[in-house]
């Protein structure tokens, strides 16, 4: 039986956890806030996709410390924040043979803890899900569900089929991508644009942010400058990207992103994972993102301010 | 006697307004919110500079239609927006030697004016002065209190000169410039790039917008980009001007601009005559100024949603 540890498990980390046990998984959690909710009674998932139901995890756990046989999969859901220090959290719960799957927002996230366990399997992965956590124990998962997920820094990985057969197994459909840092760039074309200026204005959502031609022109501009990132970085992307996703956002409903709901709930911001870490992959390739570099201001302006 | 009519006496105006009277001048005023109020019993101004008095101008019109004396002098103290057509506003009262006296923010305010009335003589003025309005009729005088003063487009002037007479007469400092458009793009300075970066995140103060090196270095570029739009315009500033002015603004104690107190009271806000005026400057003398770019676009975004 395949052991699967989920540290950080929050809304995402409950809802795949969840559909890992389902197909057949030992899926333990170190989960803090929750915990003594989740220890009694497991988590209380109402979900379109997999059904309303009580996840039970195999072990719950308070510390990471606390797991002592290093499971098969450590699957790491946790935001990727400044004085985080990712790989000092998992480390314990690290055996010679664990995978480490980072489900996790932004760029170059995966570096820190690649460099750290040198000796591991890094698997790389982008969730696709509108999950968000009510009460402690409590997980609702609203819309859509996928993963895409590959080995770091690239290349075929039998694991990451393995891991990928069984999340589509348990209902969140899991595709695995030999070139993961371009689909993580990929994403960091919608990611890096609309979550700093969503966090403008005391929260401006999608239909603002495209509401007008000139917008529009802006946030392609914007995109337009991670596309040069992307390409220098060594990872081109398709040049009807942005087009394709401009359209695709504006046909969905007016949007919050979870940077403007992790700044409407003052909690904290990945600004770093998905905007530092792309003006600095900027700097490195010598590539100019005057756009990105006034936003990664204002947004540190913003999180300054919020932070007093 | 020195005839003077005031169109849009809010703060700045019945200010600037029982300055003139008190020196002399004949002030009348056009008032369309505090008519009731300023007609019975005129403005009571509480003031550091001109003491706690109360300001009762000659006449007190609701249209400045009903004014049928033109004035020797037209001060213009309405805010420069998108809708407001100021030429046609003032020109029932405009006589073929009246002076229109433009007391207001921004770029390129006066041309419209200007072209609209050839024939008459265009004074610029730049007030540095803390002035609110409270409840109807009352004006809050807070801090300073000066003018810079000159004729548009350039040049030496009389007029200027019995003006800003008359006003320091009055207790507001005011100084004649034969070159009052560079005084404007020096003002611009500042207040194209505080204005707007202070409505992003639900209003930022001083003290945070200037709150790191890195903050510091943004706006020292985004002041960089309007010195090379007033070069290109024939108004080179001079080169300390941004250090200046980095130094002067870290010393004030946290200052919320005025376009963020526009934006915190859903009032509407000067980012055309501020911001958009200046960007459209760079594009006429093909200056690039992405910071200004990104800043109008998000400060569009921002207006966007604030009038929904």
């Amino acid at each position: 039986m395949t052991a699967i540890l989920v540290v950080g498990a929050g809304a995402v980390g409950a809802l795949f956890g969840s559909a890992l046990a389902r197909a057949g998984a030992e899926v333990s959690v170190v989960c803090r806030s929750d915990y003594g909710v989740v220890k009694r009674d497991g988590y209380d998932i109402t979900s379109p996709l997999l059904g309303n139901h009580r996840f039970r995890p195999h072990q719950v756990y308070r510390e990471v410390a606390d797991c002592e046989t290093p499971p098969d999969y450590l699957m790491l859901t946790v935001k990727v924040l400044d004085g985080v220090d990712r790989a000092a959290l998992i480390r314990p719960a690290v055996g010679p043979q664990t995978v480490i799957v980072l489900i996790e927002n932004g760029i170059d996230i995966e570096a820190p803890i690649a460099s750290a366990f040198p000796g591991n399997e890094v698997l790389s992965g982008l969730a696709i899900v509108g999950v968000g956590r009510g009460e402690p124990g409590k997980i609702h998962h609203q819309s859509v569900g996928s993963l895409n997920l590959g080995r770091y820094p690239g290349g075929a990985s039998p694991a990451a089929e393995r891991f990928a057969a069984l999340l589509t197994a348990g209902g969140i459909a899991s595709k695995v991508t030999d070139d993961v840092v371009s689909a993580r760039w990929q994403k960091a074309v919608w990611n890096a644009t609309f979550n700093p200026i969503s966090i403008m204005g005391g929260v401006l959502d999608t239909a603002v942010i495209l509401g007008t031609d000139e917008s529009r022109a802006f946030v392609s501009s914007a995109m337009q400058e991670i596309c040069a990132v992307a390409a220098a970085a060594g990872h081109p992307l398709h040049p009807k990207l942005i087009d394709q996703m401009m359209v695709v956002t504006r046909e969905m409903a007016a949007y919050k992103t979870s940077m403007a709901l992790d700044y409407e709930n003052g909690r904290p911001m990945e600004i770093e994972a998905i905007l530092g870490n792309t003006v600095r992959a900027a700097r490195r390739h010598d590539v100019a993102t005057p756009i990105l570099d006034a936003l990664y201001a204002l947004a540190k302006m913003i999180e300054a301010k919020a932070s007093r």
